[in-house]
């Protein structure tokens, strides 16, 4: 942290700051220019958060220079992580696709669509059985009957199950079914749901808030690994903005500025961010040049009877172009294509 | 909802919308323009959004025109709400003024902080005994410890108590304690929270959401109506803006267009909105002038050494003038400030 | 400035800072922690913004703290400044309305909107004969000749004439009909304009970029400052977010942050901020409790056939109460109500 | 246009709205609804604009379903277009790289700067002699000392010249040296200078507004177009949210967006967007891959001294890697790397 004095600050306000940093056992140290006093604290900033030190007299603004989160850092953590789901790698060295249906609705929609996954480069399949919808009268899921359903279409098609859970006292259910836990970008401050994740032995998606700052994002994801749960991979799924001509403002700088401050893998979701089907592969194909170690999409066998967000789902058609982009852009980057285990049974 | 065609929809794209409308129960009203034709819809939107209509040949945009919400809009209840919190009036006829420390830390803390509220003119005591941090390293509150003392000093002081509450599975401990509960801005969308406090027995406090629309927070207030629950107040606390120089920006406008479309009370948070004592004050005015029916703001003995928000807390000195100035726009305004109950004690 | 090297950074790393800066007059102050080393800069801020501080190797962030505009801070003038439009006040001890219709279009609409803005308490007529507009097919505004209908109103009601510039070529001419220039929202960072408005020799009123920080439309001031002409009102309008309920989002707070780092008065436009009549008499009362000089508001004759913005100009019956909630909140503040000059010839 | 009409409107409501429309020589379709009329409007929306609709009693909400913008729209012109500047193609078919310094310093580093464009893979030279800057203490530009400097660089090199012009007085200098004019960020709706532009007989490279919907962006492309210039280029350069890690955020998804409603081609500037070096290149890839028409990319020889972005800068040792990614994007996607003319002299 460093103290920036106000001009007319006396000696008196500047001793008084160095008191107060030192009950919290820092050091401060001043420097003294012509117009304006700085001072450096030295020590483990958690302490100094505690300290008012905004509303001490003399001190005009406090900047803080370390990151607010350690165990995901990349400063701490050089090398990147590789996840793994069931077998499936995400991150360095792989590209990885996840697709699947908005939200579970019946038995034979989902196996359909986990086809449609696989036919899409697909090695991991994704389905909502929980579904945090805005509106009360919308949609909510059908629960742990849709859970049942992607466990029994994993068992046909050998795709390891990323699911969303939105209420901490449901993730030992959902994580018994699942390979791995989503919590969507409504969720991303839900921090007993975080904590609950951290403790849940699955490895877990964690999509951006739509108002998240990326720091915000990294320090979410740091309350999952305090609980001792370092298999999380983040998810950009666009931000909100003025702009409405898309459903959210993809935000894919993101994705290498949160592979620079992280070691954790950066996935992207072209389907929520832009919200149109005719965005999903443009997009998809911008996620994996950037350099994303993957994305998720939607795929619906009858996106117009969909239950949700139907108008972005990829149909049968757009399958062979986004395994064929997904293929082209991991070898650009000298990256494998993810492959979905073989199912036990065939 | 009104459906428009494309330049070059063709009578069959027509008929195919006509009949799937008509499949969920709908009748569909043809407008043939010049250029376009526009297709009505009459009937349950609710069916409506489970249709793809955007996904059909031929469609060029999909207008919905009603309210998503129905038990707390005004145009279903066209009279605005009075709430009650353990007999303090939130509500046309009033200005309430909510105030207390951000987080409880201390009984002695806690007592003197509610002892400045009373003399800020405040007749509820807010203050925080779990607290969402963005970072894990911060501060979380005392949590049942911190309901304790604040049932302590409604005890002393008589003044009702208003507590956050973060997750669905603390609803029941914290509605034992407080008088009304408060759901904070990053559990918006927390629907399995909303839900919960629907069904607690006790008024709750919704805090609009950083990133929220106006319509997304009268649909959260929604959840909670729906399970039986409609005192809810709302309370905008600023939005997430470009703008740096305040922590939030207050979105003053809020109030009016929130009293116009629901019914219930809207009071505003102008510690949280500024993030700076010298902000409380004016903001506190321009809210109470614009119609609010309250503000609730923190104070606290010691902001130097708070643990959580000091630099937005109102010291001593401050308090008369946010007494005088609920008072007078009160008065303005042909409302009554309330009071809190006398303690039963004394 | 201060400069934060990285955790790797060398000695030689940091020699070379301080040789960098020393290049530009300036002193470098070394402060080496337990993890990171921190320079404070001392010196002309200027000189070291066109070094490239943080393209060198070991820097990790450079942090500004110096106000990048002088001429208007309020650091170097601490009296805040009261600006006279042809004998109108505007600042410390009053409360000054501006009125009239959004564009001037026929000589008898422009002299019903003065006498509707004199009806409002306003002391100053506003009425644009040059309007920017977003779509080129849209009512671009008189020109010339609605300069001299402003004029000839000025003439018959005494109320002297506040009107936008949108072009540098046209300064000369439209001060030679005006007495206080406007320089609208698009055009806040348009510098030649700026330029040209501050050797104008009239006064000018300034509204904040939609999309600009406070900082910004401080350095933008700045631009005519330097020109020599100090008499500058800031005007607050509203800025862009996601929330579409309102036209724009009235960022109220930033009234008394202006204030606290300007001197220059500081109105606000409630009419293009909510771009309703029914918020435009609430969002004034907020302004001026909020410690605003003044507001300035759309009225129009006949708000239906506006050729520009009708849905949010005032009409006829809302005038006694703007002039009873300027009178009110002047006198609560302890101000007075600007008054209009009497007209010469009657 | 649709009009909604309130639940209590009456017949002689939707007469008026009828009787309105008419005056403006406009025909009105009106359908009933349980519970709500609609009313389609068939003819010129600008005549339907002046009208003010949403003042009439009885009316709920007013939708407007016509592009307001007509001449660089898709729907009116379903062939993308080809820009030519002095023999360099932008769009269909090609793949375009625009390179050199941010600002024009001396001969010897624009000299450089165009080697390193070359380099880069640029068909064209970028570089400013007029620099709009928030701060006016910052370097504002040679003037046409640095347009004397493009020109002799072109000479040399035999790279055309992309160059900014900031004020309509200066647009006829200007395009005497130029053979592309730049119209930035901050001047999106500077509508003199978009007019003058579109009479000076260059082709334009229009950045977007860094607050300005697509929508916007594409009417003020219609500014320049009505005056008889379609060669038009939009450039993406990053739009302003709340996320401070890059300098914007680049908004990728408006490439598609953009390209689906307008006929013109669409660039991208990664080192605007980010605002970091590290950063250009995979913003770049991003770009390509989403299937921009070309990139703009800031080279300086020697970053750390230049007066204007330097951090953002790529530097030599960069530039193979652009040219690889753009060829190998180019090829990917079917298109020509666009290639410069070769010098007349040499």
């Amino acid at each position: 942290m460093v103290i920036v004095m106000a001009p007319d600050a006396t000696s008196a306000h500047i001793d008084a700051v160095v008191d107060l940093v030192a009950t919290a056992g820092g050091e401060a140290y001043v420097t003294r220019g012509v117009s304006r006093t700085i001072i450096g604290l030295v020590g483990d900033v958690r302490h100094f958060e505690t300290l008012d030190l905004r509303a001490l007299p003399g001190v005009s603004d406090v900047l803080r220079i370390s990151a607010p989160y350690k165990l995901v850092s990349r400063e701490n953590n050089a090398e990147r992580s590789l996840v793994t789901v069931r077998g499936v790698p995400i991150g360095p060295g792989y590209t990885t696709v996840i697709a699947g249906p908005c939200a579970v609705e019946t038995p034979e929609q989902t196996l359909q669509a986990a086809h449609m996954a696989a036919d899409a480069g697909a090695s991991l399949l994704r389905g909502g059985a929980y579904k945090p919808r805005t509106s009360p009268y919308a949609f909510q899921g059908l629960g742990e009957a849709g859970l049942k359903i992607l466990s029994d279409v994993r068992d046909e098609t050998g795709l390891p199950v990323v699911t969303e859970v939105v209420d901490a006292s449901d993730v030992e259910l959902v994580a018994s079914y699942a390979d791995m836990l989503q919590i969507g970008t409504r969720n991303m401050q839900n921090f007993a749901l975080l904590q609950a994740a951290g403790e849940a032995g699955k490895p877990v998606l964690l999509k951006r808030g739509m108002n998240a700052t990326i720091e915000e994002w990294l320090m979410a994801a740091e309350y999952i690994a305090q609980r001792g749960n370092l298999d999380i991979v983040l998810c950009e799924r666009g931000i909100r903005t003025f702009e409405k001509a898309t459903r959210n403002t993809l935000d894919i700088s993101a994705v290498p500025v949160a592979q620079d401050l992280s070691h954790l893998p950066v996935i992207v979701d072209p389907s929520h961010s832009g919200g149109k089907r005719s965005l999903v592969l443009p997009l998809s194909r911008a996620a994996l040049a950037v350099g994303a170690d993957g994305v998720i999409v939607d795929v619906h066998p009858k996106p117009e009877t969909a239950l949700c967000d139907g108008p972005q789902a990829l149909v049968e058609s757009d399958l062979p172009e986004l395994r064929d982009a997904a293929q082209t852009h991991a070898a650009l980057l000298g990256r494998t294509l993810a492959e979905a285990p073989v199912p036990a049974a065939v």
